[in-house]
């Protein structure tokens, strides 16, 4: 059903791709910003056409209900979404694939196949949406007999709501329209709206520490997270639902980031909000963007909490937001399920007037067609990619006194390496969550590659931008994730003793070393 | 100089405990409270009549300078400030004291303190203000050639202020006034108050999970907390200075409520607050402790987030409030260093008055009243205790849906322990922080003792009322910490297979078992 229509090599459902008059003029649009870029057509191959290899490993008969060894079903959950792996997907290099795909119906039959996987030295890959862009979900070693892709897709229910707490008992596997669906009933939302909410779910969203729609306060799904249960190798590990504890250290810390690594989450009580009855918006532009960034500091050091606290650069502005100017753009909203919220409001806009924005008293325009294009970007990214270009994002956080450097460098490295390995390309920043004490900025990449060789030209630009990341002590990444992608940076970034801790804690718990391996840690 | 005056046996400074005519009225007020209750007073032994053995090691030259070996001083490290220490002190009942102090200078002496005592079969005892009320800082164990309090005390100075980003490094060692001290001039404030504000410093709150000013959001330390350095035996670790970071389980929450069993904290980088400017407060009365309740859950849901929202129930507020009409009482604050706050209180006391309960349109007095009752309270249990009362408090965190029938039993099971262990006592409770999903509970025992049994007494009551926590699914605490009195209850709610990771990561920090023995881990 819901599968059968998904892309195997690329973003979301196959029939959701842009249409040809939507990639027409999205290639018009590119020819007249990289008036050198070739922007030849290439399809994604035939699964048919591609040399799968059969699977290394047979499936007990006790959990053969469970497998699936369709090729394209196997070639899907090969890797995630990154440009990396579209770039892969599109040049027919499919890599190690899973020897077959596994989905567990009830937490026993997860509790199975770990105990299967651990005797028979199998690797097991826990699998959400598959929307990693940073390899987490890709089997990119050569150790094990096998390796099994655990996609908890079936475990997709809300079990239980609490209405008066507010929270709900909701399992893993659910997809975020899915999980919204059956909250709405009863007028509650979890609100986690990541880029990838159509094609994620809550299980991955907690192993990822994913980043969603609240710019402020409740940013990541951690804060949302009353108690969880871990399958791992060792045992099921279940939390008390608490609002809060001081007991030692937070056991759903450990498991929140731990990518796979560590144990299978399979439910999690949830908080849950009142759905916003009543909502403000307002959109400033600054010509210059160091007083954008000193604008959006005040706010979220104001003590307002705006639900989106948005800053787009003036090239993400123009590209994603149609503001051709030259102006920087703030997004400003606040909403609530108890008051108005127009108070808050014009005392944002007051702090951004007092840093130099501008904010016309009504309208809205920049704000709903920069949403618009957000939903359509990983679409956009697979059309770019078929035509050769380089589209990818990658994120951190940094302190508001570190910035300024960190952007800097970043831009001046990024022009250098986009002109070293391109010939030319396109830095944009924008800031997708703030904090009293610093932003996430958001960069993306576009430039013309080379095909046959996109893959290496992106590691190249990739390596040079995250090593910027590194020297100015910034995070490599705020909620992308680690995954294999971002390991080499996450090691230097990871002080030593927490490393050993770690692996100490890993070899407690997946003493076999069958889960998702190479993830975090060896 | 400041631990000259420092009480060895009680609460505090000797010289702010109750004077006679203080202490007068209250045993008058107790005596009308509690008419059976016998109330002789016993003063506290004379250290020098007290068998205090002989160090059982000897530093090693190398740090020699940093130890002290005086009776009083080691005496006054050798337990904390709950009621069982104070009882058994007054009892002259010393129990094993800490052979050395060690007050090191530098970060290096930590870490040579820990190379000596790993090596030299000696448990170490990171030692912040003293103030545990759970046996955190005891040497309860005989294992261990012998045992050295390490009191940071020395290491109190804020190092670096970044006014931009609303951050300082501050040492652990710095007591809660000196911290603020250091940084009023800079016109910032970490805001954190617990009620040991004075007798507490910045590490043993990290160690033990702190809570403090703010009810909402920002309620525990660890939500204050950017990065933090910490030497383990197995080396020094140190996390980046982020606002946030999605890149794996965060190395901080393993650091956060640890207690000192895997590593000192020496060191942190604590977000800040502009001071306040603009302040609003009301205080509610309620006929219906469930409708006050009520009151509070919604203002915990509104999305307001007061800075205070303490409810206190009918005897708390007679006790604590001198409110004597039966009433429950809801103290609402809000502050801000940015906007005047008067619209925010105005929607929090419709909510309340929605839900029945009564605001003055003017006057606060029982919010400062119960503010000034509020720090003098471990002073007044002090004075209790040398009148063989049993005065002690326990907290928790639960959700809205489990408090009723938590609070249910747990009335009914204290006023049973306490009629069987003491013929008669009282149960106060409030909310000390209150969260979307639930409050935190604080609960206060008042009763009169058995002298020369009030440790037994106390044992049974709160072996009792924990176990009400534990039937409930709450938390054996929400900010008073684990340490040796709260350990059973806590193994009973910790996952077993977080409790093996735990265990892993302690052997990996700590190899030779020296740090803080028998706190969270064996």
């Amino acid at each position: 059903m819901q599968r059968q229509r998904r892309s195997w090599w690329g973003w979301g459902y196959s029939d959701a791709a842009l249409d040809e008059d939507e990639r027409g003029a999205l290639i018009t649009r590119v020819r007249g910003l990289l008036p050198s870029a070739e922007l030849t057509r290439h399809d994604a191959p035939d699964p048919a056409s591609l040399d799968i290899p059969k699977p290394a490993i047979e499936i007990p008969a006790s959990l053969a209900e469970l497998a699936s060894d369709d090729a394209v079903d196997r070639l899907a959950h090969g890797r995630g979404k990154g440009y990396r792996d579209v770039a892969r997907n599109l040049a027919g290099d499919i890599g190690r694939l899973p020897d077959v795909v596994l989905r567990p119906s009830t937490e026993q039959d997860v509790v199975d196949v770990l105990d299967w996987a651990s005797r028979a030295d199998v690797a097991v890959i826990p699998y959400g949406g598959g929307s990693s862009v940073v390899g987490g979900v890709e089997p990119r070693f050569d150790t094990h007999t096998g390796v099994v892709s655990l996609d908890l897709e079936e475990l997709n229910r809300v079990l239980e709501i609490d209405e008066v707490s507010r929270a709900a008992l909701i399992q893993a596997g659910a997809y975020g329209p899915d999980l919204e669906d059956q909250l709405r009933p009863h007028g509650l939302t979890l609100r986690h709206f990541p880029q990838s909410f159509e094609f994620s779910t809550l299980g991955g969203w907690l192993a990822t520490r994913a980043g969603g729609h609240f710019a402020t306060v409740y940013t990541h799904i951690d804060d949302l997270c009353e108690s969880m249960r871990v399958v791992t190798p060792s045992g099921v590990s279940e939390s008390r639902r608490l609002p809060a504890s001081g007991a030692g250290p937070s056991p759903d810390r450990l498991f929140l980031g731990s990518e796979g690594a560590l144990g299978v989450i399979t439910q999690a009580w949830m908080r849950l909000h009142d759905r916003p009855r009543w909502q403000a918006r307002a959109t400033a532009t600054f010509a210059d963007f160091s007083a954008a960034v000193a604008a959006t500091r005040a706010v979220a050091q104001s003590g307002l909490y705006p639900s989106n606290c948005r800053l787009l650069d003036p090239v993400e502005a123009a590209i994603n937001a149609g503001v051709l100017n030259g102006a920087s753009v703030l997004v400003l909203a606040f909403e609530s399920a108890d008051h108005p919220v127009d108070g808050w409001l014009n005392r944002a806009v007051e702090i951004v007037r007092d840093h130099g924005g501008t904010v016309p008293d009504s309208g809205d325009d920049v704000s709903s067609s920069w949403r618009s294009a957000f939903l359509r970007m990983p679409y956009q990214r697979d059309a770019l990619a078929q035509h050769g270009m380089i589209v990818e994002t990658f994120e951190t956080a940094t302190t508001w006194t570190a910035f300024e450097a960190l952007h800097a460098d970043m831009t001046t490295t990024a022009q250098r390496v986009l002109t070293d390995v391109c010939g030319i390309g396109v830095l944009t920043c924008r800031f997708t969550h703030v904090y009293p004490d610093g932003p996430a900025p958001y960069y993306g990449i576009y430039a013309p590659g080379r095909w046959g060789s996109l893959v290496a030209q992106w590691d190249e630009i990739k390596a040079a931008v995250s090593e910027v990341l590194v020297r100015h002590g910034a995070t490599i990444t705020h909620h992308h994730a680690v995954g294999r992608d971002h390991r080499p940076y996450y090691d230097r970034q990871r002080p030593e003793p927490f490393a050993a801790a770690l692996r100490a804690a890993k070899a407690a718990l997946d003493p076999s070393g069958v889960l998702n391996p190479g993830v975090l840690i060896d």
